[in-house]
């Protein structure tokens, strides 16, 4: 193929994906103008088609597997791929359960008489398309599908090439579903090619969110490659600080919590910030629960004083190590510590582990993170922990939505104002009417 | 100079910069820690220290005005820059007015138990550090300055070189006003270069919001150059849609309003769509309202049919005018004026004219715009009209914030999650501890 054949069929495929994300746009708002009812009850249809293609799916799951296998795939990421029937019921377990959660459209956030017969309501309503990329993990097709008609959004999945057969006839089964509830099957599109991953990233006009959902450097990669707003976090450089005035109990389960209950997660911690006046104290405690746990402790000179252990170099205060591994670093002040944090930290979760009121109170105010936590575990930063219901996707970025986002995070709003011939002419100038804003809310 | 001379000047200024952003993050963290009076306090200080500088501002500003004449400024960027005694008191009852309006920070937004002693916690917060980027205007100094502080922000502003005098004037000014009420004056920072602006837009570690104030492509050229998130419309292409079941004598008012009363805004529209079976009465009717106000009319061929104005070419669809110009397209149905609108238009405020509630409720359902309006002008598409006290722009992304931002655009939020020595592992597992979920709210 020569240079300009592949990108006279680049450019063909490109058209091909645009055609694509206007029907799946155009289906999409027909789906978020249905009452909350009528995308509940295909949520329902889609659960039950889900339950009836079981054995095509785990068949079609065994041949991708097979394939992952032949190619010497990770033992992780062969462990996401595959399905089995249990896995597959809680994937369809969680779509009825997100029939159950309150809908997320047409809430009235604001309600406002401007003037007599001119009312302002500002309503949340779909985003239109979302555009999700992800790796391995197949059972994500049924979560965010679910998440797409629930909030009455379109959505345009690409999954990772070794999950192509488990990812159709998921997809497959969702169509039958959504044609049980006539609805539209355009609005689940199911992308199977680098390329088109590349091409989605362009759709600015029909693509409203992009929801990478992989390793730090592929959402750094979709981060850098599209002007369509993304969802998601890069990394996740989490903190627990123990205090001067710490409970060394309380400390001590905190820690190991918060890196051994899941380390791979991003609400992990990678670093342990100690408090010199506590320092031998809490450490000496700490470090049999750290051995029996297998976790492996790097600390700065300070520590190395108090602990024999591996030293951590400045590059540890900036990795998230996703394994058992934990940087410990002695520091002077709550101010040293808080210093630390919104340098390294990634502002996701961090913690303090305090019975001093005030020192938690300054903690929480000064570090810049999504989330700000005094003597609990940063692994309870998760949306279903929170009570969300469904969660979309954690957030690192400053701007809402920040933190884990739920529901929330797939609707936007839109203000509708209703009038009877007002005009702005009445309102502006020497004899201008004034405004009343009065709520109605 | 060589070129690896300009590289290494460059660098050093950028350093320079990178130190002054998080000098102003910095202050401006002990600013957004202070309660809604001390900020209020130090709005009415600087208001104080505005007026005593009055004459020094006039003084100031009669010398960029001299320059500028003397380059052959533009009258209309003129008539932006040249300030006078009455605009100045305009600006300072403005700050007032702004300390008169509610807190946007410390907002709890949600609060629930998680379990017994595990209280959640969402609370708006600053964003940091906002960067505003601006053209002649140098009033707008004093309104961008005093929404930092209300906010609890940083900014670093930039103004256009013309008004390099009004702006250090009135920053001067700012900064005695801070100090007098015992505020850093670090938090509200002058950029007078252009490499400065290119700068600015590279500090996605310290700045967490760029507000770029002036023209579309002005806009645009912000978006393609930062990873920073931008508050901002590139264009406003508003439409009026005259529906079959319109009232006429509304429709002419509200067209002649949305266009004329202040046609460079960008809520003023730019097409009037206008349904087959009106369209000789309605158009007949509205001519000489447009006439008596100079408006120049542009018709697709059926209007052309009706009224004697020149053709309208396909660019004249995507063209925002900023001017008493009007395209005008007649349509068969409400579906072709809605497929019309969300095709050209930019997402901004779009209107109906119609007796019809069917028809209104179906327009502002399937039209895409972060204002859909009913019998009403374009006009009130606006964040004073809207009741939000202050403006701080508006917003055509899809993702909110969306149309008119209020302060609500320059704050965001921590989730506060404080327990007694919870640990997640006490949730998980075949032994798990359900959440309580249960509202404090």
């Amino acid at each position: 193929m020569t240079l300009s054949s592949i990108a006279s069929s680049q450019s063909t495929e490109s058209t091909v994906l645009v055609d694509l994300a206007q029907q799946t746009r155009a289906s999409a708002l027909q789906l978020g103008m249905l009452c909350a009812e009528a995308r509940n009850q295909a949520l329902e249809a889609i659960a039950q088609s889900l339950e009836a293609a079981i054995p095509e799916i785990l068949a079609a799951n065994a041949v991708d597997c097979e394939g992952a296998q032949a190619e010497g795939i990770a033992a992780a990421l062969y462990a996401r791929l595959k399905l089995n029937d249990t896995k597959l019921k809680e994937a369809i377990a969680g779509v009825r359960d997100l029939a159950k959660l309150p809908d997320p459209l047409t809430i009235v956030q604001l309600h406002r008489e401007l003037d007599t017969g001119l009312i302002l309501q500002r309503i949340t309503c779909p985003l239109g398309v979302l555009g999700v990329i992800f790796e391995a993990r197949p059972d994500a097709v049924v979560q965010i599908s679910s998440l797409a008609v629930k909030s009455g959004n379109g959505v345009i999945l690409k999954g990772g090439k070794e999950a192509i057969r488990s990812c159709e006839a998921l997809v497959k089964a969702i169509h039958q579903g959504l044609q049980h509830a006539e609805i539209d099957p355009a609005i689940v599109q199911l992308l199977t090619t680098r390329e088109e991953t590349l091409q989605l990233l362009k759709l600015e006009q029909s693509v409203d969110l992009i929801i990478p959902r992989g390793s730090n450097s592929f959402v750094q990669f979709v981060q850098d490659n599209t002007r369509i707003p993304v969802l998601g976090h890069a990394d996740g450089i989490c903190h627990l600080y123990v205090d001067q005035a710490a409970d060394i109990q309380k400390a001590v389960a905190i820690s190991i919590d918060s890196k051994t209950q899941y380390p791979a997660a991003c609400n992990a911690i990678e670093t342990l910030l100690v408090h010199q006046a506590i320092a031998p104290d809490f450490l000496l405690e700490a470090i049999t629960s750290f051995q029996n746990k297998q976790v492996e402790l790097r600390g700065d000179s300070r520590t190395l004083e108090i602990l024999n252990i591996k030293p951590a170099t400045q590059a540890d205060w900036s990795t998230e190590y996703s394994d058992l591994i934990l940087a410990i670093k002695i520091v002077d002040s709550l101010e040293a510590a808080i210093s630390h944090i919104n340098t390294y930290g990634s502002r996701h979760t961090e913690a303090i582990v305090t019975e001093n009121a005030q020192a938690a109170a300054t903690f929480m105010a000064e570090v810049d993170a999504a989330g700000v936590y005094h003597n609990c575990s940063t692994r309870f930063a998760d949306g279903f922990r929170y009570g969300f219901g469904a969660e979309v996707g954690i957030s690192t970025q400053k701007m809402p939505p920040r933190g884990p986002v739920g529901l929330e995070g797939l609707v936007t709003y839109k203000y509708q104002l209703v009038g009877n011939g007002h005009i702005v002419a009445t309102y502006t100038g020497d004899r201008a009417k004034p405004f009343t804003h009065k709520e109605l809310l």
